[in-house]
């Protein structure tokens, strides 16, 4: 059974969007929605991305996510290039549905180019941690995740590195 | 003793923003930079929302979630109105330094206008069950939070809901 395309209802009020069953997602003046992916077992957070109104509809359907890579301005099959699949386990919508939360499984237990399971792998000191740093002169980052999964030249070798300054 | 404000270093190279300990967040060219909001103990996605610079500097140094506004375009000290404030116990940044993780303990355990515990009470059925639902004609949203922590109506009265259709 071949599987119809996933259709997305027009916005036509706020209480529709907020508290009706229709998914009328909000897509901004570049055509995209913001992704943010945990970690279905573990709740870690992932990666945060951008999906435009194809990757939306191929994920819905398919069940793997898929993005829009800004820095390459192409659909991104997440894992096509690293192995590195992320089967969606739940899709939500926010309140006022133009952000999706994806909770996945990830073959490979990586989800970041640089090669950490999470991309969020750096914490920046808050309140009284961070006034404790202000003091001795320097607030840098301090590290969550100590070991790289995988080794990102053997994984995407010369591929142009996504990070734009 | 007054905290000296909290300065960002400039941009310089994809190993110091990837790799190093420096904090030089990127703010896109309106000057916002993507949160992503859960909960310290569930591990549950709450919100996604925006900081500017100001914001940034005021969450890191004083501890409490600062946020920017899109709708209503002021700086956001999250709970000055609701009482919903949020405690931050984790700050992270990301691989490319595009996005904040804070992970928050919230005071009366609800992050969402419409009265929600989470903004992300809705869920879209993916894969599998995508096609199910398709096949029966309507693949409606399903709740996965079913009571409201407080009554909007109540905390916010008159003001504008910030939804934009």
């Amino acid at each position: 059974m071949s599987v119809a395309p996933v259709r997305f209802q027009a916005r036509e009020s706020i209480e529709q969007v907020e508290e009706g069953d229709d998914l009328a997602p909000k897509f901004d003046d570049r055509g995209l929605i913001t992704v943010v992916t945990t970690d279905f077992r573990t709740g870690e957070l992932l990666m945060q991305g951008f999906m435009n109104a194809e990757a939306l509809q191929l994920t819905i359907s398919s069940g793997e996510a898929h993005y829009y890579s800004r820095s390459r301005q192409v659909l991104w099959h997440k894992g096509a290039t690293s192995g590195l699949v992320q089967t969606v386990r739940e899709l939500l919508v926010d309140d006022d549905q133009d952000c999706i939360w994806l909770r996945v499984d990830v073959a490979g237990g990586a989800s970041c180019h640089v090669g950490y399971r999470s991309c969020f792998y750096r914490k920046v000191p808050v309140g009284s941690d961070f006034a404790a740093k202000q003091a001795e002169g320097h607030i840098g980052l301090e590290w969550t995740e100590t070991e790289k999964v995988f080794d990102p030249d053997e994984v995407y070798g010369d591929a142009p590195n996504p990070t734009i300054l």
